[in-house]
């Protein structure tokens, strides 16, 4: 007998028992990536995924939320042919014999569209659910396409009750309440839930409670990979009735996981390895690394141009980049010019030797000699002021993205959380690139990094002195990134306070800070919003990232001390 | 007795005749702006133009929607001190004796933030009404902010009962249905209402249906003035009962409205003067010009600078810049280099002259010979490609910002809806700056609005050589923009379709067009998304803008074809 409540959705029958062991559910989780907006590519790859899940024993597979089109579809989902082509990729999964198949797609119909996981068996399109949460906060705008499902699905299994949910719901009781309260013996969540710092410990504490908290088994399959500046960290979880985690996935990595329920104990098998603990720095690092593999990858490019200055940031760019893509796809520039040191040159060749990329020194000083030649009838009465630093950073963007028009390799840019938060890099110039591998790193975790990076080699990547030696833009003699930004220390816990936390002027200097700092730097932040809107995208691993995440106006008169 | 309906929200109370003319209400309506985020600001403006209103005779003075906080506040909304800010501004209004105040805030309590009307008297807040409808599509995102009002807000004055709405509210049919229902007998909508082309002649035919169906006489105060790149165009309006016009506000100007109800009979008195009714072409460079104009006031820059090429797109620019700024804040500069010709050396200095703005020349040759001199050793063995037009686009860009930093000037760019379409513009060359005048423009309607800029004036501004010759980027010789984009009234066309109307690849092919030619603006359309992405914000002024409206993934697997 279906368990099911149909009113406008639902789950329109039971199933048969088509495959595996009997008293036991065996479900196959796809942990993996679809490309938003290829459509055909994904029906593909479910395809085969769905026989290999068959020939593995399994009775359910399972798929991400909105796998059909990828996360996030944005607009896409706005296109007028949309509903065509979902409907032709939905009946040839349903073709698929031999497996229940639960798969995230959007649902369109005269309701509108809804973000749905549809059940597929034997030919035919068995039900579907209708994400009844839906986020419309920080990265988050799915109110500006899905209407909201208002019921609950649940269909029989082997006389078991499987209760069906996407992503937001789980964090919210109601669903999942209604689920138990109409019968369910286990949930099926399938997400597609970004990274960041510490996400996986979240979602783990969170399912811990839902699950004890209504004694129901828990299945939650996520997606894995980056969608421009958006990564999927895998992590999928199985959880017992108490609340204790059966079965953990990879993180970051493409994964087929079986996990078989038992229906008479209502319990899953459990794995046998220690569950996987990433540190914050691995995590961090194998998010940038995978957020940059797939922008490259997906945007067709052969490879990377990096202009290494032999500092930190470009240290570190320059390994991610290789770990990513590998050193062959890997091209490293160093463009000196006056205020560049010896130990500079010295060091940016010790990173690219390290690290076996190509490596190119291409001085700018018949570059910015012939803007400066230029400009000097104009400039004729004035004093030489940061115009002419910009200059030499202007001339360097302009050197990088002539290699790129000309090699084909995009430009990755370098700047980190701190620069990007108050304004300390030049537009145009060192902020050139289709992508900012450190955009949403804040300085002090660069360097957290970049040891972390280095204690993984018998012989670090990054020279010592790289790390050791104060940071400078070497745009003037002498310079000192500290003169103009205080200790990085100090200025990233403000950063964090006021754009992590959303904090105001009166918070900060309440937690101890010198209010005239905190002044000066909110101040920054807020006036540098030009420059950000029209830096790189980059990976989000914070709360909270410049770009959608956060939104404000350009010009505005908010007082910063109220 | 005061009709109200008071569950959460409601107004507390019917209020005392305190103004005016027996049997008559007399209404201000404010048509003008309120800058996003300066509450202080707000509140002192506010106090100025009610006190104004009161000796003016008016027993109620309206403001529009979110003044206190301008619009769109965007994540100026999720501040932690926002509460307070809103609580201390709201006291100080309720201060203003002898007029009822109506205005647009955010109400900020236990159920969350919400978009909210106050009404205001004599020392306090009599009641308060939360926006039921939150338009979350196109450049709207109200439920990333706001909670949704439940329920109607109907208040009495002098015997008669006064519903109030929130601009999407009324575009709606329930929300009026419901007053009526309840008893009012005038409506009063608060707005914020974005400019776009036909917007206004669509607002009075939405205004007449609803207050013909409802027979009620409504009350329409809308903002006027630009926040980044969206621009409201005023033109309120009091509707009779029967759905005809009583008053009309002028458009793009701000404006203190009166209107004069009877409460005997339920109708306005009428405004003498014919109704304004703005051609098409003036109603877009009317909003260019605001658009402009407030961008640029409130970065606080003292002027702007413009490149000049001699072609249609800067000279239209430097009009609109002019016309928005005044010539003294216009600074023009002209940037030959070997395929710039002398038909484009006179025609920009003719420009400058006429529009009697600052007017420099300044060669590139030094400037891209250095950048080549730099890059002769790493392009030894390969041709001359675009790379070489980019360098001169790029040395261009970087020009115009060292001036910008030298002279403290905004640099705004030229480039087109046309040529931002299809990302016919270089990315840090003539993209470069902190405003694109013309982003919204297309290039068919650049010719129109040149037209329509050069038939107000007894001499034309712009020189009739710049509107007939072929327009040419000048990067190598005899270059023609038509021989890489086609035609531009066919490529217009089809972007029109593609962007603004949202219609796919069959549906285009199916008015006529050519297949391949569709196939290849819908490619260029999509490949160019990472430099939009990087491009400046411009004032919308059409159906569907780049930018907040148009939200797609950089790198996207969607087949045009499907």
């Amino acid at each position: 007998m279906p368990k099911t409540k149909t009113d406008a959705t639902g789950a329109e029958t039971s199933f048969h028992t088509v495959n595996g062991i009997a008293n036991k559910i065996t479900f196959a989780m796809i942990q993996t990536n679809f490309w938003v907006g290829d459509i055909a590519g994904n029906v593909k790859k479910m395809h085969a995924l769905a026989i290999d899940a068959k020939n593995r024993g399994a009775d359910i597979v399972i798929f991400p939320e909105l796998a059909l089109v990828g996360y996030p579809p944005e607009d896409l989902l706005l296109r007028p042919t949309l509903g065509e082509r979902v409907r032709t990729a939905m009946a040839k999964l349903a073709e698929i014999e031999g497996i229940v198949i639960i798969l995230g797609y959007p649902h369109i119909d005269h309701h509108g569209t809804f973000n749905s996981a549809a059940i597929l068996q034997g030919g035919s399109q068995k039900g579907f659910y209708h994400k009844q949460v839906l986020p419309n906060y920080g990265i988050f705008d799915e109110r500006r396409y899905f209407q909201k499902g208002r019921n609950q699905v649940l269909f029989d299994y082997k006389g078991a009750t499987i209760g069906l949910l996407i992503c937001e719901d789980i964090w919210h009781d109601a669903p999942i309440k209604a689920l138990k309260d109409e019968g369910a013996d286990l949930v099926v969540v399938i997400n597609a839930s970004p990274f960041e710092i510490g996400k996986q410990a979240a979602r783990k504490a969170l399912l811990a409670k839902q699950s004890a908290t209504h004694a129901l088994p828990i299945i939650y399959v996520n997606t894995v990979g980056a969608q421009d500046d958006i990564v999927f960290d895998g992590g999928s979880l199985v959880m017992q009735a108490d609340g204790s985690v059966a079965h953990e996935g990879s993180r970051f990595l493409n994964q087929l996981m079986i996990a078989q329920f038992d229906i008479q104990s209502k319990s899953f098998d459990t794995q046998t390895k220690a569950p996987l603990v990433l540190s914050e720095e691995s995590e961090m690092y194998q998010a940038l690394v995978v957020g940059l593999r797939d922008y490259v990858n997906r945007s067709g490019f052969k490879g990377v141009i990096v202009g290494l200055s032999g500092g930190i940031d470009s240290a570190l760019t320059l390994c991610i980049a290789v770990d990513a893509l590998g050193s062959d796809r890997v091209y490293a520039v160093m463009m000196p010019y006056e205020y560049t040191s010896k130990i500079s040159l010295e060091d940016a060749e010790a990173q690219a030797a390290r690290l076996n990329v190509s490596y190119t020194v291409c001085p700018i000083f018949d570059a910015v000699a012939g803007l400066r030649s230029a400009l000097a009838p104009l400039f004729a009465n004035s004093e030489p002021d940061t115009t002419e630093e910009n200059l030499q950073a202007r001339a360097r963007g302009t050197i990088l993205m002539a290699l790129s028009n000309k090699f084909g390799h995009m430009v990755i840019s370098t700047g980190n959380k701190s620069e990007n938060a108050v304004g300390y890099a030049t537009l145009y110039g060192d902020m050139v690139g289709g992508f900012d591998v450190l955009k949403d790193v804040y300085k002090t975790d660069v360097y957290r990094l970049a040891n972390y990076r280095n204690r993984l080699e018998d012989n670090p990547v990054i020279p010592e002195r790289v790390i050791t030696r104060a940071p400078s833009a070497e745009l003037r003699p002498d310079q000192k990134d500290q003169d103009s930004l205080g200790d990085y220390e100090a200025l990233d816990n403000i950063l964090r306070m006021y754009i992590d936390e959303d904090l105001g002027y009166k918070a900060i200097c309440a937690a101890g800070f010198d209010p005239e700092t905190v002044e000066k730097v909110l101040g920054m932040v807020d006036r540098a919003e030009y420059k950000r809107r029209q830096g790189a995208i980059g990976t989000k691993i914070t709360k909270k990232s410049f770009g959608r995440e956060r939104r404000y106006p350009l010009v505005n008169g908010w007082s910063i001390k109220g």
